[in-house]
């Protein structure tokens, strides 16, 4: 991933101080513990300010990491839930796909949620008869990452598609984000699926209506920030500090950023200790919202129940 | 699985006594601590008594379960690349499938193994200088079992065979035995592919030269043997030793087994207690072997090198 | 642990039969999906035929595997708290301790429970004001088993104890039951403490108020059924169905079990496909019930949101 | 721990420049792709200038991360088995101490480590014949961390060494380091045992002869960098490159440091992404080593056959 990506909409448009940008809307609401921006990119003006295609971006976001079981986890699935039922066609075969890889913890979070989905597909003519008419039909995958499989994962997800013939994807990735206070304390849902080179596990295709021809909506939740983001972001504030603006200073800065950040931070990332437990939390979070979006006829225990 | 099921065709083989069948030939070898039968179905006759495809089918065994590092297991991955090497094409694109679910360990052994399979494929234009012309092509993929994804496992191999375009596919399974003295200590490969509903993970449709249109190795280890399978060959061997013969006896007998096995045992399976540590050690085993015969051109101590 | 051995009283007490044996009271009771037998074992007489100390032995049955989050998981929690607050002093430090070696599935039960204990004793001068006086004193150990430690379980406990001076120890365990059904299905809770050589890690000192100077409540769930166990029974059943019950006969049986049992199942269990997803769920059920029982002034709302 | 916080007496020496530190001698090697560097703290000079106990240090370094199986792996083993056995006693009782917290990865290093070794304590009246008077007991124990157990580490060892009454101890740690090229590409070993306030646990009460009584000799890897330490070593580099040396810039640059280092990255570590597989060759090297150096009666081979 390029070094300086905002994988955040709403960290773009932060970026750009308060007026609004031509092109872009924006709109900010509180729901107690969980606070929602939505940013709505209208046209090419609004993409080329913002770096980032036209469509509908939610960031849901909260001031501290979710525990297990409290009414913050609860909030957080419901509102998930709700931004999905908005972007998501409502009827027909949805496939979920869980990005990344398993076996490194900041980039397990797709596959982790596919775990805990709720499977139906195969089970068309073998529903029980207490669910007869109450299942929508939904299909997951983890497909793995190019290092791991040897394929590309777009493709790999295309031939699937072609097979599945769903009306829409949602696709769950971790993400990098640029402030590290965003690290596991926020959830965007996109309806312009997922760019290329986007994300922790770096698809170098991208996963949108273009190139599966049919709506994708992905979920993202920031669960690194780059070593080499806080290094430049603490001489940044630096340089702002100082004010260090004549041109030869900078020229200095500029090198010394590239050499503090290319040379030494390389592949390391910035993530919460306790990592581990949080990428659970935020695991069974995403998949509950995503399964009460797509289950809607069925009540919220149900779902636990009908579970593998 | 069906309760009477023999998963493996040595033991198929052997419970037809001394005498060989007509359209079978099978050979028995030792070296050292690992032993290898090789029983060859020629022709519909030796399918028919086996209940198994024509084919070759070489079974490795050892006396006791495989520890970390020795001697043993480098000797079980050896003849395990002989007898791939012995099966597969020379040259061309391999993808590997790991069969089963990697959430019940019993049935992780092939997404196990995938995690260790040196995956080249996606270099073909980026391979070092010294390894140019040294590596043959290798895909992965662990696609998952139907009570997950939603997706016939068949289809969605057929799906990625018809992206990958490989020359032969390796699949790997966990198998339910019907000895329980071959769990863990066996490793059977078939160039017959995989055949409808064998195998742990009861694959409805078969992987093999027909379904997928190119050359199916299937290499299997037993990783348990139903409760079931147990408790009927209790009875059966109680039956013999007492020489309970006559008809009544007889029907009595078979009814109890039906209420025995049916009611009480049902999913239930028998393993190992150490099924964890011992399933690392065959995915390793297995991993070893296999990375051997499909890359022959490499020396062993660069394939571990070579692992991301 | 021994073939024959029953781990638990409720199953002991069955085996004899409708009569009431002397020296013990029984009392079932149902609670919709939930059922608890409680056996009271007042004097020798009931000691001696039921081969298990004096004491209360509680158990919990229902009929199906609870699956994640469901009003079954609530009420099994519910019912363990209350258990557990009958057995327990009102009042002082609590030491919870998980038997059991984390890296065998089946036997992990203990260590997993631990690890979603609410630890509370080393906050003692760091209250947070708004949990003064509400706070009981918990610390918690998962000790290892002897194989991998070197050191005898019960010798490591009584150290810590040492240490702590609990005003009781809760212990966590894993055990072998004599149903196949029982398996995951049943939690039962005794003031006893642990006995040598029961449970599957097969502890050779007992963990009670003799051993530990302070008294033990033992919290245990049948996770596997020896394979041996199902082939005698089996055999048994058999040995009713057919009637033979004239000397030559039995003999000849008796031979037939142990050989098909110690020569062939040794150290085999058996356990539902699906054990590493039933233990989670059971480690979160015992979890939350022994919080909630240990921290009766904490809203049951709070407890995850302190947990680590 | 500390924000400037240097674990290994290696850095701490280099900051110190080109001479030589009264009290202090340092000597460095090459063997291939592992250097080694021997500080010995020899007075009280050394050790005030040095912040850390007299004593040897000695750190193992390589270039890359350690691959499974290589050559590399074998070396770092040896050398650090080498180490060992100039720090121990040559008999009698060794326990090792794995410290750390198993679910937290870049702090699970000790107890992944305890997970392999041999364990033969337990086995004194029971060695097989071929081993008699070839096995050195050993036993080992993870006591987990204070906020999992509600007990102090070093209180929890002083019991158990109460109790198993070793000759010496061997304590397995993840450090913090002061450079990222450290992280998993370094070992240091060192006789004074772990100081109070040190490692990525946070120990509050040290382990060393003083505290146990016993000889403690510590192996520790760097799995970390705290955020905070690359922060402050950015703004560092730039302060020398822009060369502002007098006072008022200097102060606004302690403040700057200040606010970025502990309002936005508190508890954020730096770790490689693929951690998760890093942690995994690390503890085999650590455990190999560490085998090796208990065991001298024992052939390379036989160790692992000998693991449970």
């Amino acid at each position: 991933m390029g070094l300086h990506r905002t994988d955040l909409a709403m960290e773009a448009n932060a970026s750009h101080g308060q007026g609004e940008l031509p092109g872009v809307q924006v709109q900010q609401e509180d729901f107690g513990a969980v606070g929602r921006t939505t940013v709505r990119i209208l046209d090419q003006r609004g993409a080329q300010a913002l770096g980032r295609p036209c469509g509908q971006y939610v960031t849901l976001t909260c001031d501290q990491f979710a525990k297990p079981d409290t009414s913050l986890r609860q909030a957080l699935s419901a509102r998930l839930a709700q931004a999905l039922v908005g972007m998501l066609p409502g009827a027909g075969d949805v496939l979920v796909v869980g990005l990344g890889n398993r076996r490194v913890t900041p980039d397990a979070l797709g596959p982790r949620v596919v775990d805990d989905i709720l499977v139906t597909r195969h089970l068309r003519d073998a529903v029980p008869p207490a669910l007869q008419g109450r299942l929508r039909a939904v299909s997951a995958i983890a497909p793995g990452v190019l290092g791991i499989t040897g394929m590309e994962t777009a493709e790999m997800i295309r031939s699937v598609v072609g097979h599945v013939r769903p009306v829409a994807v949602v696709a769950v990735d971790s993400l990098a984000a640029r402030e590290s206070d965003r690290i596991c304390c926020t959830i965007q849902i996109t309806d312009t699926g997922i760019s290329p080179g986007s994300g922790v596990g770096n698809h170098r295709l991208g996963l949108n209506r273009d190139t599966l021809g049919v709506p994708v909506v992905a979920v993202g939740v920031p669960m690194v920030v780059y070593a080499a983001t806080i290094a430049h972001d603490a001489l940044e504030l630096l340089i702002q500090d100082l004010r260090l603006e004549d041109g030869d200073h900078q020229q200095a800065l500029d090198a010394l950023v590239s050499r503090v950040v290319s040379q030494r931070l390389g592949d390391l990332v910035v993530t919460p200790r306790d990592v581990d437990a949080l990428l659970e939390h935020m695991a069974a979070i995403l998949a509950t919202g995503i399964n009460a979006a797509l289950q809607p006829h069925l009540d919220q225990w149900e779902i636990p129940q009908l579970m593998q």
